[in-house]
């Protein structure tokens, strides 16, 4: 690795942290240089603009959470059931680690771009997007194979499963409470049971 | 009203919205001084410091939005049933006037202070516990009135309701598309429904 690119991967590393918590607009560049400890034109050579690190952090953010779920899905095995359910564990499971130290990097930016950024709202709008698709197709599958019954909704069991998590997570954080959290993912383990065709042992 | 107090409601109203959209962090006291077109003097005898302001807007928020869901529950009668279905239809008729003029105060005021502002954070999660037991209470008296069944946990059902509304809020406005919204609302209202002792007409 040259040093170029092992800088460039610090900064990310370290700023990904500083913008979830302190937000986009709560992080300034200097705060990046003191974190990173590294000189201006260090930073400013990998990234000249605070929106240029911002969309480099974002990406590099939902990277670190699709391994998380990749890793899920590989454990959980081939049935949608559990493939579901193993997702909705990753949520059960959650340290105060990357990349959700500071929350879901995904809800954080949603809220704080989605009237002031429009560049980075676009970003976060597409890897929403690759989230619901990601689990839309899992309940494809498990309609195509018969294990969820035909009149299931993909799209409608994948936004309910998104909406519900995020916003228990936005009370989980604010209330220092993991209540609402294994509420809801009791809730949602109800839910994709009641898909099945069969009844789940 | 004197002029102090209309100046202290109109920089209160008129922040409210810049709040709401740009963030606590994305909004200057030199964006204040511009949207409402007083000088630096009359401001700051109002507020003395941008704190000051953040908690006078928020606590006006959450009246606003208090009178929102009371105006609501009149309408709907004494039925907790008829209560809990006119809170999630304020959701569903949802326009972008304030207080949501930039989406949910409570949701944006917590993803933003949960980490970075803790002056903030404590009064939103004193508004998020109004909430919790607002609903908690509406479900109480549905049980208490033999409406509800009394294997009903009225916490657990106030958390659903609050992250899934909050939740779809999120993707709603990121996505510009009113589907997972709609869809939710469905889903909690079958899951109110399905409260009932009786079947409701």
């Amino acid at each position: 690795m040259t040093r170029a690119t092992e800088n460039r991967q610090r900064i990310i590393t370290v700023t990904a942290s500083l913008f979830n918590t302190r937000g986009y607009a709560g992080t300034s560049m200097s705060d990046v240089l003191e974190a990173t400890g590294l000189h201006k034109g260090s930073v400013y050579l990998c990234f000249p603009s605070k929106d240029d690190l911002a969309l480099a952090v974002f990406d590099y953010s939902v990277r670190m959470m699709l391994t998380k779920f990749d890793e899920a899905f590989q454990k959980a095995g081939a049935r949608s059931i559990d493939q579901l359910l193993a997702f909705v564990d990753v949520y059960a499971n959650l340290k105060d680690e990357a990349p959700f130290v500071g929350g879901c990097p995904v809800l954080n930016a949603a809220i704080e771009s989605d009237d002031a950024y429009p560049f980075l709202r676009d970003r976060v709008a597409e890897a929403l997007r690759q989230w619901q698709d990601l689990l839309g197709n899992i309940v494809k599958r498990g309609i195509t194979r018969g294990e969820f019954a035909t009149s299931t909704d993909p799209e409608q069991m994948a936004n309910l499963i998104i909406a519900g998590i995020e916003g228990a997570l936005m009370m989980v954080r604010l209330l220092r409470d993991p209540t609402p959290m294994r509420q809801m993912l009791e809730h949602l383990r109800g839910q994709i049971r009641a898909l099945c065709v069969n009844p789940v042992v």
